[in-house]
């Protein structure tokens, strides 16, 4: 894609308004605009780094043999007066009225709809296991939005809910959805800690937080260098303390949730008659798990922990291109032409390259391609005229690389590979 | 995909609220459950042929260089003051205070907030023309809501926006999306009327509706046989007309309005200040289009042109799967196996493939297997394990091919390229 007609509105000087490095990132690189505190519009290159996320969580949830569902926002609040979440969720439940007299609440989260829908359609031990997932936004009245994406009131999640006939198949759904989150944040290019956590409101027996390091997070990780124990606290005030199993001083990080797996047992499907007949033909209710991951808060973290003074450093599998192509001199004609034809020489052989074909000094060019932080910036300026090359600089540890124009889409390709 | 793991609660009898054959085959295939009138979710088929459709949409707003953003649902009432259309659209706009005592509304549409996107950040002529375009939910409280897919309070849209320097350069953008609609309805598999029509409250000069001729449809279009002359009625009351432009007797056709475009010209930069500065350092205010497809509503369409008495019958592009591989007794472990195999063959093969490996009786299988319509059945039984072939049935006409088991991937192969 070219540059002038993506739509990219880089920031020189730091927004006022963003506290965080991620949020600062974001605006500067032109990833997001904010609409009103606490909501986002995405733009061209944020919105593809979130679909590139988005296909990560995909393939793990297919290889968990999750089937992907796309719920309403726009549910009828009854079905939250029956499990009593109405109550719970009441401030950050937005409600209304319709014209046609209907009590309606946007969705906050799932677990209701979820259970009603299988419910209805799953009557016997036969058709379990199942798991179900969507991606999708959710919207909270948020008091105190902050941090950019991390807390908003109107944002992406992804949510799997499994459905099984015992413990035993829950324990296994859980294991396999614990193992595909580990996958998926590895994909993603974030280092995690997994800690025990409260289920809170979600309810049920058990649950695992899933926490992003970073230098500036809502959350607290206690995490013992020793032993690899971890504890989280929401108040950012948690003190130091002993590991409960080594006895080791343990070590304070701020950290970004970005993943929260439940075991919720009955709670949803004893409230909602989610009920199925066992083998020997006797009413039981389905055992719920639960599943989520925080799908554009996601992106904040990954900034948080890949960007350096200069910019982002996407991870190659969340980058929004995987090459930036700079024409260093785009009235030259010549250039402008080299560097055209390295540019569809990328699309032709499916490399997702970005060219910057803007009427620009190369300074700005230098420092926007750094600022947006694609893995691979091909520089093609008066070097590359005279000594047909293409000088290949990478944007993790920029370092650079000169080839022969001829050389350069396979060590571009070569890279890519790892 | 294992259909024991892909929710597909497909029903024997027609649903009492489903007044059209669209609504009552996407509730009987398993496509979409209502959660309570006017808004449904995608069960995993509903899905896949949704995705499939928005790929197709993506493809050809590529080729107009269009990029590809992502807007807030939660929008300032603030902005919709601005162009006066809080008035206009009064009645179908959800609105609410939030507890941080903003007024806050649903989105119903995006002009206003994309406008304010591009204002900000958009200040020369040499940034035009850009065109952008969004995928996504908006939200309408229909006093109706109606025919399924066809009219609801929460549905997928896809719109795209020009903004130009001069009438000369909206004309240019209008026309290529104009053909980019011609494109992507072919590609559905749709037919297609495009008619003049009045712009309404979007405003402007001078609109398209793009009219998918269906037995159930909300509008009316008098076609002339004669010279192609269309034209487009909300109302279905519409009488015969004499064709303006030839004479002859109009044609009456029941249709769903799939792509409406619009010539907006000044409307939303006047009232929102999006001006730029022109060659001569003047400041003008952009020149707006505006280009709508009905995502969701277009999976209706497609049914209402793309079915028989038995069920669906997609068109390739926007089908769920290729191939349904019907184990035709799954009892027999031979059986099972020859099946199992021959999909993971298909799927090795690039092709995306069913398996209906549940405990059912064969008409069962075949049953559900036309009415959820994947373009081709790869049917094996008894019949197979016997002579080794396997038994093709070409969905839309429903011819069958034997074919040699080790000949039936190239067959298959051959048919889906056309």
């Amino acid at each position: 894609m070219l540059w002038t007609k993506t739509f990219i509105p880089t920031l020189k000087e730091i927004p006022q308004e963003a506290e965080t490095v991620s949020h600062q990132l974001l605006l500067r690189a032109g990833l997001v605009r904010m609409l009103m505190a606490g909501v986002y519009s995405y733009l061209p290159l944020g919105l593809r780094a979130l679909n590139h996320i988005e296909k990560i969580i995909r393939r793990e949830m297919d290889s968990c043999l999750a089937a992907e569902v796309l719920l309403p926002a726009w549910q009828p609040l009854e079905l939250w007066q029956k499990s009593g979440r109405d109550k719970d969720l009441a401030e950050i439940m937005v409600r209304f009225t319709d014209r046609r007299g209907r009590k309606v609440c946007l969705g906050p989260t799932h677990e209701e709809v979820i259970t009603d829908l299988v419910k209805n359609h799953v009557a016997s031990y036969k058709q379990l296991p199942l798991a179900l997932y969507q991606i999708q936004t959710k919207f909270r009245d948020e008091i105190r939005p902050r941090f950019g994406l991390i807390r908003g009131c109107e944002f992406i999640m992804k949510d799997a809910y499994s459905f099984d006939r015992d413990e035993a198949g829950l324990d296994k759904s859980y294991r396999e959805m614990h193992e595909a989150y580990l996958r998926i944040f590895k994909s993603c290019g974030l280092e995690i800690l997994v800690t025990e956590a409260d289920p809170g409101v979600m309810g049920g027996s058990f649950s695992h937080e899933f926490m992003a390091p970073a230098k500036d997070g809502e959350d607290v990780v206690l995490s013992c260098p020793g032993c690899g124990q971890a504890k989280a606290y929401q108040a950012p005030g948690a003190e130091m303390e002993a590991c409960p199993r080594c006895g080791a001083k343990m070590e304070r990080l701020n950290c970004i949730e970005v993943g929260h797996i439940f075991k919720l047992g009955t709670k949803y499907s004893k409230a909602l008659g989610a009920d199925f007949l066992d083998e020997k033909g006797k009413l039981q209710p389905m055992i719920m798990g639960c599943y989520g991951i925080g799908v554009s808060r996601l992106i904040a973290a990954v900034i948080e922990q890949n960007h350096d003074a200069a910019g982002i450093i996407w991870p190659q599998e969340v980058a929004p291109y995987q090459v930036i192509v700079l024409a260093l001199d785009s009235g030259d004609e010549k250039i402008r032409d080299l560097a055209d034809n390295f540019y569809r020489e990328l699309a032709a052989g499916g490399i997702a390259a970005l060219f910057d074909d803007r009427d620009e000094r190369p300074g700005v060019k230098f420092k926007d391609a750094d600022l947006v932080g694609i893995p691979l910036q091909a520089i093609i300026g008066k070097k590359a005229l005279q000594d047909q090359v293409v000088e290949i600089k990478v944007r993790r540890g920029n370092k650079l690389i000169v080839k022969p124009k001829e050389e350069a889409l396979r060590e571009i390709r070569g890279i890519l590979n790892g």
